[in-house]
């Protein structure tokens, strides 16, 4: 029996050998390029021996893509999809199919990476310039940012903004009674560890007495209730505090901008803009502000520029905001936004335009007011006369079973107490639903058309909408199918994501999104379970997350995980609050001083500084290395006031320090807590795991190491991971007994993307996952190898090595040719590439990582780029170029600034487009030239500009 | 109460106000624009009395897109997915998740045209080069086509290639045996009219004796033997018959080619490469002939030639073989290809590579040979020693039952009488498939691992594939999920398809292919059910298709609808078969004459010469419309052989002919039918019903009036509508009785794209396809006004108006500049346009079919290019430009070609790319430059070429 290959030799080729992208062929010849026999060789050096977990994960075996899907439509199957009327937030929508197959299930859209290079995003910073005029136009304020993580955090967050920007003395915030649960829950959480009181008050008779900075109305309220907050406002601004309102989006096409009651801040969800429900996430929460506190906002904020030949182009404006640049003195962690969803809430305006969606709220406050009829013929008492779209019942001792009545008919109903029942309709609302809510309260003699014809709309009559909202022509020139299709096509070319060439980002993974990965989050059972629906009906849900947390605490070391953050910035903030907790738990409530290396992203500081902490810097040596004798010192320094250590491993450098589990033991022997980012564990799994070799909490970044994609700027996902001591500590749920109040509004967070890193992990299996992370060590260090010659890498380990990322560094180019870093960023636009990460952790420099999927032709096709650029700096060098005319400095180049009659450039049109072969089969043309960030800033405009702008 | 808008009038905009264009706001500018006061005014004028049905469609009431969807959810689950093992041509595939994302549902892929444009159509056109090479690799024959039908249709036109191109003597065509049933059904159906006598003939002794012209043998055949042909092919070729190949491709990765045996021309499905089950279809057919056949390969042929500046360009080769040329000389009626069944096919070998391919046939086989083995072991008598995949058991008497128990196990295996049972694997069986069917035989005993280690291959020793195949780079350069995902949008960005701009194919309709149309195709449900599958279990596909005939009978007004011809092509052939054969059941034998009058589709001539008519052709007038008195004449002369008359209506000119009804009669008068040429049906739906102003017969489009998309030149979907006198002759099923056989392979023909019609229909209800029409009636006369002040307009009705489309006529201007047709389409690309039909049905005119989806503003920006056309037309009139060398002559214009340093054109840079200045938002960069079709024709290469050719 000689001629056959038995079953098992013929199996099909594991997922791993589409997500690496590197052949074992070209494996050979990449090991082969640096001087290594194998890969075992090259990660024995490379990796720390103090650091290695030797044993494999333990991990289910690697399932086939076909199986995973297999298994996650069994896991589908076993969620329940309701028609939901719970409400709180969350509302059922119609996601435009157009919307959904171009743009959510586009990786054109999905795979790009935040708008930081303004000239290859010029598409998806057009579309959230349209989520930002929506907002700001429905909230009548004048400058809305470009989303928030969720309406809870956008809250927490418009509370420290009041803080800081209002006049008020005082530290106490006031919270309408009538806000949503989860807003008061979150809003706990932040405020406790920056001293902040918070205060409860109905505002129906208006503010409580005493000192405030801030006071938050939710409008309409949770329980229904449409209130006019105008007297509340004016009180406020008497008292010199700001008014935050947290408004329904919808509702505001009918009721009057919270802009024009008094509101200075105004907060919320735009999830009913066509976002699925998705058990609880992602969904893009927004912010408006009054003029004078746009400075002020936190996250991104889109603005309207000039490029170089002085047309309009748009840019993330105001970005030394931001946190990464302020650190400790930071106003905010956030650095995410939620971009995928903001920008389908945005195109859902442009698709409905002005008129569909009031139309849409007509609808659902008509069913609503229908509903309310036909429960008060009933005989049931409803307890608001003006509302929206929410009708709250009063039904003594009868909630539970009127809940449970309709769940039987398929509805679910919100449980308040014994004695309320809410009910919320919504787009989806029609008028069978509105039957089988009155026949589980009893109701049977409604006749839906004669209520109809008999009762009046419940909108407050002095709260109905005067001013205008959505008038710029984008709001009405894509309403047929074929025009929304077109316009984000037409968007998607502008921009580079994935879909067309390597994102080369340092310290961002720009790693495969494998379809298989990314196509269950649109299937319906997973996309149409409301947050609060009742744990039965999520069960498919709650198995996949509980493998999930399971997975991760095996990955990483750590004993238990919460999935809640719904970003990294919030894990972290998760993580410390946990370390905080602990400390008070212990009687070490003096424990407030977090050490944070100098090399570390600015997340860090200002996680710290939100969690209660004083920031003490640790310097770093001239590798990037944590100076040790520094760190005795400043452990020596504060000794009893130790809270914590955050260190980034690898670190931010791409460098494994050797010194790693010596720092951990110095912190511990101190009683301080050792905090590891995770923001690089794609360069440790498998390998090692940071719960073993010294760290007692860390939070993961699962649209980095896990393959969730950053959707233009998010959705992200921050699990936070610790060791047994700090479990009691994690995130806990709104109206469940915890020792940490909630981070997120949803229990789960962003739950509806996690299918995507269950699905990386199931079919990567232990095996898989630590090939990817040697894969992406050897494609590092493979590039320096490649690069060296040509720009001096910086900061490599033993032998030289690095991680899985690289550095190189122009400094020297710079002082000696005027060539910039940014100079070398646009030109690579020309050559059809994203730049790397510019000037962090070093100004000067860019910092590469190559990830694992990008197979040898790529990393080749990049390091020629870099090659052939080095050549065009050494014409600059050599005066063959003119300092301040070459194409670096004019890159990138428009094709419309190529075809001008004249040229008088030192260098031709061709060699300006053409640099190297590869461009003629497939060029990438930026849309716009480079953009001048500092007119922006002083022109500050975000909102649609006028289409006369465009005129020439 | 009267702040309230009832229910019902805020219930959500339906479908056709997203399907439909323009805004009611625009119709009314478009009104205005042309001089009516409304569309009703408008229509009277343009859709003659005689012929309009008054009364509204009598179809369900228009469903909203979510509940269109949840409609087809209770449809899909309706069907029951088994596990198929009945093979017979037909094999369950993984199709690779990132083809199915970002080619089967993306619109760039799926909503592009054949590609007769050959400068924008460079990415498909790779494609299926691509495809051309794997076939005719595989199949070790010199040249392969662009796809054809199906396998069974592949054969038959591989029938008649051998009956023309061979040189034996003889009307016979010998059938192997074990060929497959439905590919015999469907070689009788096409043999009878045109005289062929088929033999069918068990090979294994070798050819029968007497006269052939040809052979087909099943390689493997239908019962699974894998055996060696060359001896047949010997007889044959001692006989001058030619040998065609009825070949399974993934057979052959492991068997010899087809070619190396001695075959002339190979056929067969290529379904098994990634393309879903679908019930049946669509699938792409190939086939490949070796040399010195070329020329007569039915239907499209890629070839590659050079554009204008020498770079390698790909494009259609040989058209002048096409029918729309040669009408009743044509060789074939086939029109179109499958091509984007026939993209997915070759990019899974792209995916797969040849070593992937070999692989999964191993595995296949090894399944297959295990499966033996097993079954051996429990005493079953297995028929043949030497297969691929598929096991032949002979069980006398059990046969039922074993398949009866193998379904209970959720395998579906198939039944051959009541003692032979046959088993089939594929790419998705695994072991627990293996133990379900020993269990279903009853052989529990059967171990698997056991059995694997101890038996040996099942493949004919003799046949083991020697020869090498997909050596061409392409098969080996994508084969990470990340390189196939660029290489897919890097094809995509090549050309223009309906998600980039406005597609004005006179007679091809490209409307909008809605998104919530197509998201059924590829739900499990509807993708993963054979054809062959038992009743039983696809009750949803039944219902659907029963909808969609009685739907497509209301709006036609015939009685009966056939929905399995797979190609307008098809359908026309089955409606004359259906003529044909209702003269034969009068005993009008002798009634074979057909009349076509000049301005008829080709096809139309081609079908009737298959049918087994004769064409006699009728004159048309200056207007185009049928020349009455000479079809009177003609009749006189024919009477008693006229069978029939095929008209298209409105005419292939665009114009609504006053005098159908009166033709209709004098036709019917002389005992002849009436087909009435479905192909401008959307001129018609809701306005008037073909079945009711005198026809007898019509096929539809479906990819064209019921927004099936075109694919990029295929799938299609023909019906074949009849009156009740002609039922009886509609399309048979293999192994039913019927008067007529099958004219596809599989019963429902394209099944599993249905749901977009149904979809379709369900959304738009009678008022919105009335609506519709009505809308496309006045786009292409608002178009016509805005053009004919500056191009003369053809063929106009009454009042000046046309019908759904309007000709421009180039002929003067042709005559007076020089400038063609080919000129003004070629600079249209220039602009982002794809051109309009050039030529047809009258050279030197463009004619123009805007439809009903195209907004105001798209029209315009079509009219502003035409005129800005006709600007620069004037220039060469007055000879600011050279007649040689001016921006029509040079069109289309690459960027590489306007970035050489020297330019010497009479025009500027800026004016070849940016002509209006809304190119500067958004500008589509043609490729290639404009291709020299001769030289491809004189140099014939069908295959990817070395990548040399693309160097400089």
């Amino acid at each position: 029996m000689t001629d056959r290959s038995p079953l098992r030799d013929l199996s099909a080729p594991p997922f791993v050998t589409r997500h690496v992208g590197p052949s074992d062929d070209e494996q050979a010849r990449m090991l082969q390029a640096i001087g290594y026999a194998s890969t075992a060789d090259l990660i024995a050096l490379a990796v720390p021996g103090a650091i290695r977990a030797e044993a494999p994960l333990d991990l289910p075996p690697a399932a086939s893509e076909t199986e995973a899907i297999a298994e996650l439509r069994r896991l589908a199957g076993r969620n329940q999809v309701l028609t939901s009327m719970i409400g709180l937030g969350y509302h059922d929508t119609v996601t435009p199919a157009v919307i959904r197959r171009n743009l959510l299930e586009n990786p054109g859209w999905y795979t790009a990476y935040t708008p930081y290079q303004p000239e290859i995003s010029q598409g998806r910073l057009e579309a959230l310039l349209n989520f930002q005029t929506m907002v700001a136009d429905l909230t009548g304020l004048d400058v809305a940012g470009a989303s928030l993580l969720d309406e809870a955090t956008a809250a927490a967050e418009a509370m420290t903004l009041a803080r800081r920007a209002g006049r008020a003395p005082g530290a106490t915030f006031v919270v309408d009674a009538d806000a949503l649960p989860q807003t008061k829950a979150v809003l706990a959480t932040r405020a406790e560890p920056l001293g902040i009181e918070l205060v409860e008050a109905d505002l129906t008779g208006g503010l409580p007495e005493g000192e405030l900075f801030g006071v938050l109305v939710q409008y309409p309220g949770a329980s229904g209730r449409a209130a006019d907050f105008r007297a509340v406002a004016e009180q406020a601004r008497e008292r010199g505090a700001l008014v935050v309102a947290a408004a329904d989006l919808l509702a505001l096409t009918l009721l009057e901008a919270p802009g024009a009651l008094g509101a200075d801040i105004a907060v919320g969800s735009t999830q009913r803009f066509g976002v699925p429900l998705g058990f609880g996430g992602p969904h893009a929460a927004y912010m408006s502000v009054r003029e004078g506190l746009q400075r002020q906002i936190p996250g991104r904020l889109v603005g309207v520029s000039r490029d170089a030949d002085g047309h309009p182009a748009y840019r993330l404006a105001l970005q030394t905001r931001e946190q990464h640049i302020r650190r400790e003195k930071a106003t905010s962690n956030i650095c995410t936004a939620q971009v995928l969803l903001a920008v389908i809430a945005g195109m859902y305006a442009v698709y409905h335009g002005p008129d569909g969606l009031r139309r849409i709220a007509q609808r659902v406050h008509r069913h609503a007011a229908v509903l309310a009829a036909g429960l008060r013929g009933g005989g049931v008492e409803i307890v608001h006369d003006d509302f929206f779209d929410t009708v709250r019942a009063h039904v003594p001792g009868r909630a539970a079973e009127i809940v449970a009545a309709a769940a039987d008919l398929g509805v679910n109903l919100r449980q308040d107490g014994p004695g309320h029942v809410g009910v919320t309709c919504d787009e989806t609302t029609t008028a069978d639903h509105l039957r089988a809510v009155w026949k589980a309260f009893g109701c049977d003699g409604a006749v839906l058309d004669d209520l109809d014809t008999a009762t009046a709309d419940a909108l407050p009559s002095g709260l109905l909408r005067t001013t205008g909202y959505l008038t710029h022509p984008v709001f009405g020139a894509h309403r047929s199918e074929t025009a929304m299709l077109r316009y984000l096509r037409r968007l998607q070319d502008k921009d580079i994501a994935l879909d067309r060439s390597m994102i080369p980002l340092g310290s961002c993974t720009m790693k495969l999104n494998a379809t298989t990965e990314m196509e269950p989050i649109t299937w319906p059972e997973f996309a149409g379970v409301h947050p609060y629906a009742p744990a039965a009906q999520a069960k498919g849900y709650l198995e996949l997350i509980g493998d999930l947390e399971r997975w991760l605490a095996e990955v990483t070391g750590y004993a238990a995980v919460s999935l809640q953050p719904n970003a990294g910035s919030q894990g972290e903030f998760a993580g410390l609050l946990a370390i905080r907790a602990y400390h008070k738990a212990n009687g070490d409530e003096g424990r407030d001083v977090c050490l944070i290396p100098s090399s570390a992203h600015g997340t860090n500081a200002a996680s710290a500084v939100m969690a209660g902490m004083r920031v003490v810097v640790v310097a770093c040596d001239d590798q990037g290395n944590v100076d040790v004798p520094d760190l005795v010192a400043k452990i020596g320094k504060h000794r009893e006031r130790l809270a914590a250590i955050m260190v980034t491993y690898p670190s931010t450098h791409g460098v494994y320090e050797e010194t790693i589990t010596e720092i951990c033991e110095l912190v511990h022997q101190a009683g301080g807590q050792v905090y590891v980012d995770g923001a690089n564990l794609n360069a440790l799994v498998g390998l090692a795991k940071p719960g073993w070799f010294g760290a007692d909490v860390s939070h993961l970044n699962l649209h980095k190491t896990f393959c969730i994609p950053h959707g233009g700027g998010g959705p992200g996902v921050g699990p936070v991971a610790v060791r047994e001591h700090l479990a009691p500590y994690l995130p806990g749920h709104p109206g469940t007994e915890s020792a940490v109040g909630p981070v997120s509004a949803a229990p789960y967070g962003s739950a509806s993307i996690l299918p995507i890193s269950w699905a990386y992990v199931r079919m990567m299996g232990a095996d898989g996952l630590k090939a990817a992370t040697e894969q992406a060590i050897l494609s590092a260090n493979y590039l320096a190898r490649r690069l060296s010659p040509h720009y001096p890498v910086l900061y490599t380990g033993r032998e030289g090595l690095v991680a899985h990322e690289c550095i190189v560094d122009l400094r020297q180019i710079t002082k000696e040719t005027g060539v910039t870093v940014d100079d070398v960023a646009k030109r690579l636009i020309d050559y059809g590439f994203h730049a790397p990460t510019m000037s962090f952790p070093v100004a000067g420099t860019l910092m590469i990582e190559p990830t694992e999927s990008e197979d040898l032709a790529e990393l080749d096709r990049f390091c020629d780029a870099m090659i052939a650029i080095r050549g065009e700096i050494t014409k600059v060098a050599e005066g063959a170029y003119d300092r301040t005319d070459n194409p670096l400095r004019n890159a990138p180049h428009t094709a419309d600034s190529l075809l001008g009659d004249a040229w008088e450039h030192p260098y031709s049109r061709a060699e300006a487009a053409y640099p190297v072969l590869s461009l003629r089969d497939a060029k990438y043309w930026s849309p716009v030239r480079r953009i001048d960030q500092a007119y922006g800033d002083r022109n500050l405009v975000c909102a649609c500009p006028p289409l006369e702008a465009y005129e020439d």
